[in-house]
């Protein structure tokens, strides 16, 4: 008998599809129902064995032990505010937005039961996207950071940390609030940067040539979240904003650091600067 | 009998090493003189057979039929003087730094024949660095620039040419002010945003927790160059810094307009310059 009989999937892309088949693989779920915008693309996630069928009517999606909102951050909470009407006095709700703070309140505030959300933000995935990109070993030896509130229930707690571990997670628990801060800084930032990088080269010219034509692997390599999809991002940002805003203050100052020695053309201190950044990224691994 | 009968490269790194161990596979260069600062390295591409022997002599280095110079641009000056005052009358001399403006000049003002010097740059290379990471193919298909002026021999720009065609290169030729406007955008402006973003988050911590324990892979892309070597870095900066802060501010502005929507709460112009923005990049390819 599986730990959870029956569970709704809303948001069959790679992290939602990849969560869902991994958990049948593990044995943790028995029947997996799945919503979603997409007809094309719940037909590849029924296909690929991620779901076993398509829910499109709120009170079937809503008979069930768990439901995962795995859809863009802002569509989550309309999801829930659905749901919440039909939804059983034991289902347990939680999701895997990138930001945590006002999803989880919003879930709390909407959810017949707020001790039963659980927000979770497992840190996998990449700039692909959709059903067809899911994969049962995506959060393997990844980490899957839980933010309980005081609202919590140990239970629904124990139950979202022993699925998340039966399919390879690491799991650590923090605050909401904690989870925003360090995330704008390691993850919404670089992917605003990535934009705005993009946006620099984009069918500009120089002397009449295309600039996209030169770009080679470091271009590449640090716009490539940029391909990913936008209205996630543009979900995360604008709900992440106090927390995105203090880490793009941040980055200004250090990006103006490294700048004022290049004005001032201070090669000793420029040299130390960037030699101490590159020890740093080198020790974060990652194919350097 | 081979186009080049001797030639010597000056820092036989990723670049330089590549370059020696392409022309020889494909029979354009007889004999290879290496010439460096670390014996280890040196000795690496002696091993490896990017060249045949290590020199250590100004004269000896400069009696030869071509000078590559394959090291730091700030460095490539400094050697260029040292071997010109021993080098022979048909000596062509080139380099493949990612600065060309100060560079080529300084170079013409310091080669005996002015017009024997022909800037190149190839678009290739990674954040690996060293002899010991030097391949015969690193140049396949890819974009090498090369930067005549009024002064450069037709026959010596030819030669260049031939040599990076022959090893498998597409060959453009264009004014070394229009490459290093190209060039601070499409490369040396990521360079400096990879190191102040890698200097955003190293070594800092939220809630007492470190940072650089929640990189994830967009992370790790998005800063994988800042571990370049710094010293080349430096350099590029210093020297090429007028086209770079006309692309910083570029950039800023672009980051300016994503920071001002975002804060206005418009997430409908904010999704349609994220959606252009990801179009664009999936546009430029490499593995998105």
């Amino acid at each position: 008998m599986p730990l959870v009989a029956r569970m709704t999937v809303a948001g069959v892309g790679l992290i939602g599809g990849s969560f869902a088949l991994a958990l049948r693989r593990a044995g943790l779920v028995g029947e997996v129902l799945g919503l979603g915008r997409t007809a094309a693309n719940l037909a590849v996630a029924r296909e690929r064995g991620l779901i076993d069928r398509v829910v499109t009517d709120p009170a079937e999606a809503a008979a069930v032990d768990l439901v995962v909102l795995a859809a863009p951050v802002a569509a989550c909470v309309t999801i829930a505010a659905e749901l919440a009407a039909h939804v059983h006095e034991t289902t347990v709700l939680t999701d895997v937005g990138s930001v945590k703070g006002p999803l989880v309140a919003a879930l709390e505030g909407c959810w017949p039961r707020p001790a039963l959300v659980v927000g979770a933000h497992p840190i996998a995935g990449s700039e692909a996207s959709g059903a067809g990109a899911a994969r049962a070993d995506l959060f393997q030896e990844r980490l899957c950071i839980l933010t309980p509130t005081a609202a919590t229930s140990p239970d629904a707690l124990t139950l979202v940390r022993t699925l998340w571990e039966g399919i390879g997670a690491r799991v650590e628990a923090m605050t909401p609030a904690t989870h925003d801060a360090i995330l704008a800084r390691v993850s919404h930032l670089p992917h605003v940067l990535a934009y705005a990088l993009v946006r620099t080269v984009a069918d500009r010219r120089e002397a009449d040539r295309l600039l996209a034509e030169y770009v080679g692997a470091g271009f590449l390599d640090t716009t490539r979240i940029a391909a990913s999809p936008p209205e996630v991002w543009r979900d995360i940002a604008l709900m992440n904003r106090p927390a995105l805003t203090a880490a793009l203050a941040d980055f200004r100052a250090a990006l103006a650091e490294i700048e004022r020695l290049v004005d001032a053309g201070d090669g000793a201190a420029l040299g130390r600067l960037l030699e101490a950044a590159a020890r740093a990224r080198r020790g974060l691994g990652g194919g350097t």
